[in-house]
């Protein structure tokens, strides 16, 4: 019976891998879309979109299997809790490549705006912060997990800068707005990954340490409040 | 035994109920700090933000708790689980607050772009999507639930045509592209509100159906995939 048991965790803990390795695929579709000016590569998306969904739908599925028909204690039950949640984070991600590669195929209508730079290194951060999260979740690693928190101050450093620069374009420039705008997005969407990214960091620090640090890990700038 | 059970799934409710009126008075400061340019209300944010938090935390812990203590059937478990995915939702609805907030200090420190006419009907909308899940979820209406996500459709379509009204001023005069970026980003910030809410009317037909009708309830337009 308890084998059963945890070879069932195993497949749970296994559907998420999976669903994290199409989740950080999405995005790479996406951002190579747009960086490549390939529309095809963007459509991929929204393929791969329908099989993170399927999978969604059976972790949410599994995890209430689990707690309903095995009444799992402490530890396996906060391990299933992190999985539903988990899911669900990975899901939204999902959810944001299919904007990216929307806005992708916006942008790809008309000629390039500028070399984009900074914006494959801002999707690069968000990208790893994806597959680092879910190998912390993996092995149980809060350290990996609290540094992955602290990533996210360098991606909004990063999205404020190519925001900024996007401005100026505009500036100088009112035929450069829509496309400008539209890269702007894109950054908006890769700071929602790395948000999604850290929220999984959270849960997996909820997981091994039992205890919720949400609100903690966050270094948000409120200095005036 | 089972009194004392149900009198903790009241008070669970309870909770969550005050969770969703204080992420309703959030948004509700941050656009009236907007609207009547009054810092001081745009700071209340942050203030209700804190509470917020800590119910988020409280019933975190109270929802593990039932889980672990009280090993919950079919009915109960169902409800515990979407109550723990529901007040995730209500925290990232005072994120997006917060968020708001944030941007209409920004915007306060310049004089206004325009009359704001669209954005407010916006918040409105969001605002209405927020307080009637959480309704949905109290009275366990699966129906006022599936209407909620329709309303999506239309926050979406209200929030295309506030872009594209702000296009025209940024076109017109690069002067006021900081201004209508920052108009562009509460607009946004109003649909993601939106999206949240429509994740709570999903988890209240998962609860009272027992299905999950996630990936189906939205009408996205994938029209060339």
């Amino acid at each position: 019976m308890e084998r059963q048991f945890d070879e069932e965790l195993r497949a749970l803990k296994e559907k998420l891998l999976r669903m994290a390795a199409l989740a950080e695929e999405s995005i790479n579709y996406a951002v190579s879309g747009l960086m490549d000016r390939n529309e095809g590569l963007a459509h991929k998306v929204f393929e791969v979109e329908e099989q993170i969904n399927r999978l969604d739908i059976e972790i949410d599925q599994k995890c209430f299997e689990l707690l309903a028909l095995k009444q799992p204690m402490a530890r396996d039950l906060r391990l299933i809790v992190s999985a539903d949640r988990i899911g669900r984070e990975l899901e939204r991600i999902g959810d944001q490549a299919v904007n990216i590669a929307q806005r992708a195929l916006e942008i790809l209508k008309f000629p390039a705006l500028k070399p984009l730079i900074d914006l494959p290194r801002l999707a690069g951060l968000a990208q790893d912060m994806v597959r680092d999260s879910i190998n912390a979740f993996v092995n149980r690693d809060d350290n990996l997990a609290r540094e992955i928190c602290k990533r996210d101050d360098e991606v909004d450093t990063l999205n404020n800068q190519i925001f900024r620069e996007l401005l100026t374009y505009m500036m100088q420039d009112p035929r450069n707005i829509e496309r400008a705008v539209d890269l702007i997005l894109v950054g908006r969407h890769l700071e929602r990954v790395a948000d999604h990214s850290t929220n999984i960091s959270e849960d997996v620090i909820y997981l091994v340490k039992g205890k919720s640090i949400k609100h903690h890990c966050e270094t948000r700038d409120f200095s005036e409040t």
